[in-house]
């Protein structure tokens, strides 16, 4: 053996393809299971789609601006130009678009669903712009109607996904791209895609930035005035929303009136939601141009280490159309959850969890007590407790060390000789309690 | 829109890349949720890898002979040449080496990691030998020495795994290689190798068969006899195991010797299991070289359909040689989970959960009674069942359809006027009852 135990290939992280420690891991796996309890708490069921899809399938509307990565075998014989060319998917929302379509007569419409799957981007890789990285999505896909319930929804489930993940204050804000469209065509602006991009830009350059923006794409003062009033407004009420945008006596255009009934519906849903949960802001337009009414992006409003949406989507008009002739609106909403998880790690805000989800460590006293004792795990396990058993006869202190290594936060002392009992002892604490291990509780 | 709505490409399943519906997913979720919380109640941690490593890693043992897919980036800029290659990963093990060596000093040893991940190899596909599989490993790595109670442990988790996925009775198979290599040495063959390939396929070929390849191979037919005798010993009780060996005259052999007390250990731990669940067999040897004591295959008893191992494993002597200069003995076992899944839901042994995890469907009554039905909805989130509102005030006969057709087993009827209560309604039984919110639950 000694010949091939040189070191052949020292590895190194792969940029780009972050991965985490056993107690990082803890956290993030604590993360997934809460956002898809969530999930679920709202009647959205799991699918999962391959890693890859067919070319074809990824670029069926046409050249993607994200950075593919194709599969190519190693090894390839000679029958391989029969097969399709292979990519990994670099979201969700396709893979759901070509499910949907393939499947869909065995769906049940409206379909919710929710996909939490890593996806890949061969992108320059940076803190927070990784190349391999998990999503978490709900979408909700209707035919030919969907209703604003669901707009309504997605701000709700969102909310209380990411208020149980320990990462401060969540804000979702809420727009409706009906209302910004609508105002450049009563304005008379021919082409509101630069336009928008622009407006899109008021988190980053500002008011002013954007004004000049506008002005440089050739708008009018008064054209510019209108969408910098708009653009500006900020409300989580209802009222509020419905009287200011008033104020601006637009609402003879009968695509702003829908866009605004739509959004005032969308945060009345929402009352329930803590003050700085959700607000209106209708600066949020979403640079994707297949969004067509409700918009969404989130902020923490507590770690200004982040700041891009967290969390984002939106209302469009037609899924999958590029693989079936059915018309399939849809709403949903993107959890970039390796961005979010990798930054907030890099910035110490993630508390490491245990190295090991066990509760307790039997202690194994001696060879001879090795049934006895593992007898013991076996009753605290059937009991629902995640139990190690020590794998060796090794002296106590070798064994209560590897316990405060891992985090065990319960050490089991089974009887060490016939007619004794058995003690825990509460590592946090160091106090030591005689138990039986058909009834003790943490609480003992 | 109606130009773009026609349909450019229709999606067909790509072979080897297995997807579900939602009610079979379902039930693959409940079983992958199952196995997780085993390994877990047996202190092992979670840790993910990501999906590719370096190809200079993947290779770093020699070639591979696996098929490998290598990422290529579709559109690659001039800096593409600096970049390592990199490659999916085709198994876990390899991963897991990699990760154990790259963060040595950061992990607690005897390190206990689980991993549950898909991974790749481009092989012909066919059913049962996806492109695209998930597995659900464990292993257990020590630093220069790793005791045998983690061999006896590896069986006694996976039953517990398996026998909770409703797939009848399972059978572990346990050898240790020690047996029949010293066996070897013993009577004098140089080159074991291809003689513990032939009595690996015992169960394919027969005894018969297998004796005859030991013949094909030159053996003399007394050499032939002892091997024989010795992978024909099948017995789960220690004792019997050790008179049985004896009884072949072979004890002078040290290393047999040693591998004879250490798979009596193994069954020695492993009493507490059911008669048919564990079992010696000296026919198994597993195909990979890198195994030197314990080896394990497992059986489906009830599903003749599934006739290769579900789960496989070892113990191996160096984890990571090629990557760190550390002696890393280890014993793993690896669950192959869609291929067993995939197997089994084509044969119809996988009964289709329901389409949705809802419990419950909150009816709404009227527009006007949106508020107050989306508060029955969440005072009954917050009570911890799965609730979906209906999304619009329809006829309440097709909100009953709506939750038929998705399996959601109660319907909630808010009050539909002020002042009338909450009824719930049994969707197995038919039966409708008064119930309060904040105390209901499906048995009242």
């Amino acid at each position: 053996m000694s010949d091939e135990k040189r070191k052949t290939y020292k590895p190194v992280p792969i940029s780009g393809f972050p991965e985490w420690l056993p107690e990082i891991r803890l956290v993030e796996q604590g993360w997934m299971d809460h956002i898809r309890r969530v999930f679920e708490s709202y009647g959205f069921c799991s699918i999962e789609t391959p890693s890859v899809e067919a070319l074809d399938v990824l670029r069926a509307k046409g050249e993607v601006d994200k950075e593919i990565y194709v599969l190519e075998r190693l090894h390839r014989d000679e029958d391989d130009d029969s097969e399709a060319r292979l990519a990994l998917h670099f979201d969700q929302t396709v893979p759901l678009a070509r499910y949907t379509a393939q499947h869909f007569n065995d769906l049940v419409f409206p379909f919710k669903r929710y996909q939490m799957q890593r996806v890949w981007r061969g992108e320059r890789p940076q803190l927070g712009r990784e190349r391999e990285f998990y999503q978490c999505d709900i979408d909700v896909i209707g035919v030919d109607h969907l209703p604003l319930h669901f707009d309504a929804e997605m701000p709700a489930v969102i909310y209380e996904a990411l208020e149980g993940l320990d990462i401060g204050r969540v804000q979702i804000k809420v727009s409706n791209r009906k209302i910004l469209t609508g105002l450049c065509g009563a304005l008379g602006i021919a082409d509101p895609v630069p336009v928008t991009r622009m407006i899109d830009k008021m988190d980053k350059i500002g008011a002013d930035g954007v004004r000049e923006g506008l002005s440089a794409l050739g708008l009018s003062s008064a054209q510019n005035d209108s969408l910098m009033a708009l653009a500006q407004i900020k409300t989580r009420d209802p009222e509020t929303l419905k009287a200011r945008i008033e104020s601006l006596s637009l609402q003879g255009d009968d695509v702003i009136t829908e866009g605004v009934a739509e959004l005032a519906f969308v945060l009345e849903q929402l009352r329930h939601l803590p003050d700085h949960a959700v607000t209106a802001d209708l600066s949020i337009v979403r640079g994707l141009d297949y969004y067509t009414g409700t918009v969404y992006e989130t902020r923490l409003l507590d770690i200004p280490a982040f700041t891009s949406s967290v969390c984002s989507g939106g209302r469009y008009d037609d899924l999958a159309g590029s693989y079936i002739n059915k018309h399939l609106p849809g709403v949903g909403i993107s959890i970039g959850l390796t961005r979010l998880f990798a930054v907030l790690e890099h910035h110490g805000h993630i508390k490491a969890g245990r190295k090991s989800p066990a509760d307790m460590l039997v202690v194994l006293p001696a060879e001879e007590r090795r049934a006895a004792a593992a007898e013991t795990a076996r009753a605290l396990r059937a009991r629902g407790y995640k139990v190690e058993l020590y794998h060796a006869p090794q002296k106590l202190k070798k064994q209560l060390a590897y316990a405060e290594k891992k985090g065990i936060p319960y050490i089991w002392f089974p009887p060490f000789e016939d007619g004794q009992g058995h003690e825990v002892k509460y590592m946090t604490t160091g106090a030591q309690i005689t138990a039986d291990p058909e009834t003790w509780t943490p609480e003992s």
